[in-house]
């Protein structure tokens, strides 16, 4: 166990590198700054790539054109490692003799520990051929992103905006906020107790038979059927509200019970 | 409850639409033609395109210009979604009096559950402004991804491949296979036992012992280190007999016990 502090988990995207090794398009390079930024990473290094400095990078990096003048060049994957405590190949197919490979959402969690005790690095491919085989057998671990069906390529682009996700999704659960519920998710108001629903439910029915819609003390399963409803909906106490206040409109349209439409 | 049968979990893909409501760029229909074909999603429509057809779209589609092809066109929303038995809005601001808003990671396992009675649809608006507030009203759920920092802008086509991952992964999930470990994600050969590795570990004392680097019946912490590291790891039965078989050879060099380096 070590005793040096650690950055609690949100602010360890901050020591992920992204390495692209020998990206082919300029646009990918773009594409993945754009990617990393909305996920919090920051940190790009680029070996050997066919093209860059390029304007195709910065036209796709969009609002992180930032991230793209801060890219670090690098000869090689140990030049761009160096340092790192724990380095992830990226790759769609398995390897003999590979490292250890995981799907993403079981090797990104470990990723967001190793982080506190060091960097840590991402490796990908290039668009053609993805990984060589020398360069997966340096790294520690090696992510498949699980795909289906009858092309399983993704664009690099698409590929390292997925691990960027699952990377923030692992340390947004390591850091006790679950699955990532943002404030505007929140309910608008406190959700109905059952005491409320039962009440809504009480008054609806007074509603219906003022409505002649229901016949008092008749069996009928109208009733039934719209409980049904009110409690699968989950309703918020604001919504009971609401839903009380058009009863009682309805009900002061018939008039005093023995004043009603059809009985007058 | 229905009685229909209804399709296994990876199978309800196909009941996916993914719905592009007035994007700008055709590079960004290919784009997500791409993400939702690695996904196992193919039922792609588009509300007014600004431009489609467009060469972009088949480049950027890669081995995905099927799903191109078979693109649907509607006038609007409520066309590209009909007959379907839940609409989800993507967007990445929440908006007052909005339908309920969920992390997809909450969201798609319910999607999937939701596909088991029918059609389903992901709804996604253009880059510049995202969905109004009008089609998102029309939905039943919104979708926001969690994102972090300064820029918070998914790339089109990057949102549509974090969304179908996580459709894909929930389906996984749903079928019982966990986070998707893939077949070359297998271990090469069983874990090692622990009585394999307490065999190894004896192995590799006897063995430092003939090497003159442990001196027997003397506290060392040495083979406590070693005992540490070999557990860790996780050794599989291969690797044991591997490193026995490296013992073995090393035991051999030094010759039969008496017979030792600094002894003879």
């Amino acid at each position: 166990m070590t005793s040096v502090p650690s950055p609690p988990p949100l602010e360890r995207l901050s020591r992920v590198r992204v390495v692209l090794h020998s990206p082919r398009h300029p646009g990918n390079i773009g594409a993945a700054a754009r990617a990393m930024m909305t996920m919090g990473l920051s940190r790009l290094s680029l070996v050997k790539p066919e093209r860059f400095p390029d304007d195709e990078a910065y036209r796709r990096a969009s609002g992180a054109r930032d991230l793209i003048d801060a890219i670090e060049l690098h000869p090689d994957l140990d030049a761009a490692a160096a340092g790192c405590v724990a380095v992830v190949a990226v790759a769609a197919r398995p390897r003999e003799h590979a490292p250890v490979s995981m799907p993403p959402r079981e090797l990104m969690p470990r990723l967001i520990e190793l982080a506190a005790h060091g960097e840590v690095a991402l490796v990908f491919g290039n668009e053609t051929n993805g990984l060589g085989r020398a360069e997966v057998n340096r790294c520690d671990f090696l992510a498949r992103i699980p795909t289906g069906g009858t092309y399983a390529s993704l664009n690099l682009g698409a590929a390292v905006q997925v691990l960027c996700y699952e990377l923030r999704m692992a340390a947004i659960a390591a850091d006790g906020q679950g699955t990532g519920v943002l404030p505007g998710d929140a309910l608008d108001s406190p959700l109905a107790t059952h005491q409320q629903v039962e009440q809504l439910l009480a008054h609806a029915e007074r509603t219906l038979v003022a409505l002649d819609f229901l016949v008092p003390d008749r069996p009928s399963r109208l009733m039934e059927r719209i409980a049904r409803l009110a409690r699968k909906s989950r309703l918020e106490q604001e919504e009971v509200s609401i839903l009380r206040g058009v009863l009682a409109a309805a009900e002061a349209l018939c008039g005093p019970p023995g004043n009603r439409r059809r009985s007058s």
